[in-house]
């Protein structure tokens, strides 16, 4: 059985990602493609685990984040993605490595050599095949997200941390050939159009 | 202000870690020397919840686990061990980076690499001034251990496992002068005259 594709969809918050994901789901069921959907952090029992003590905890170090996320990861990879993409299965992923980069690497300016370092430890050779960033102005993302939820701790960070972020997902998509920039701030049906279009060229019959 | 003494006290299961960090406790208090008593995993409130998923979860992945360990660890150097010491205070840890070698790299045979990238990581230049290590044949602690409690997850292992973890501590303590071995299987007033010893050579006045 040929494995199925592993796509994970990047983006600071308001950018759309849940509505997306939402679509990219109704697109992969109505292909008759197999799939899961999972997110990070989190994505298991211990992953929820560990995601609420990063969300809701007051006073986590910054290197003790690090960690967290990747116990996370590895809990997530061996018990749900690898699992699934061996069955041939495709896994559709909220978030993955790359936040990490653009959050703790860029946002909080952790050491990048530090995440590739526990990158390599926890994934092995094992990445995305393909990684929509959806990606628009800090301010405009902000406001959606701001309307929407309370914020928690991540959230209530300031402008210029998201714009770190923002920076770092754009440097990451300049330096691997897996991701599909697409630009959030278009109308959604643009933006759907944008990622069906690479959807169709990924599920295309070989 | 001199920097306190950072003193760690390791062994599997029922060698008496608990009633000899007691003993040292007191010995600490006698001296009028001003001291912290701490653990791991734990040691701060993230490192308890971190603690408790990872003795009562069912599935924890063997990386996840290590992982766990050293995002404890972190938030226990930076929150406790290291503010103590440059406050002049000693710091008594009951386990510390040897259990994770022993249990983590002996006990499940994980890489030794990875737990070194991740002390490396955590700790920088941070190690133990002085390391207790309680040791004994594993069928007696074992007796000891199962005779006081019941098991959870990490002490339903195998003697065999066991044996690896007490021979990855006394390989660890041939290879660093900061190890004192004590024989745990001699009467406790005996142990406890060696631990005296150390600590009297210790604490002398400079």
């Amino acid at each position: 059985m040929q494995a199925g594709l592993f796509i994970t969809v990047e983006g600071v918050e308001g950018v759309g990602k849940t509505t997306n994901i939402e679509y990219i789901k109704n697109w992969l069921q109505h292909q008759g493609i197999d799939y899961v959907v999972t997110r990070e952090p989190g994505g298991t029992d211990l992953g929820e685990s560990l995601r609420n003590l990063l969300l809701h905890g007051d006073d986590v170090s910054d290197k003790a984040e690090l960690l967290m996320m990747f116990a996370a990861r590895s809990q997530h990879i061996e018990k749900v993605i690898k699992p699934a993409l061996a069955a041939g299965r495709w896994v559709l992923c909220d978030r993955f490595t790359d936040s990490t980069f653009a959050y703790q690497g860029g946002g909080r300016q952790l050491n990048p050599e530090w995440i590739r370092q526990l990158e390599t430890l926890v994934q092995e050779e094992l990445q995305p095949d393909v990684t929509f960033l959806l990606d628009c102005p800090v301010e405009i993302g902000r406001a959606r997200a701001a309307a929407r939820s309370a914020s928690d701790r991540i959230e209530s960070q300031d402008l210029v941390f998201f714009n770190r972020v923002r920076d770092a997902f754009l440097h990451r998509a300049s330096l691997y050939d897996r991701f599909r920039v697409i630009d959030a701030s278009q109308d959604l049906l643009q933006v759907q159009q944008q990622i069906e279009s690479v959807l169709v060229e990924l599920g295309a019959p070989s």
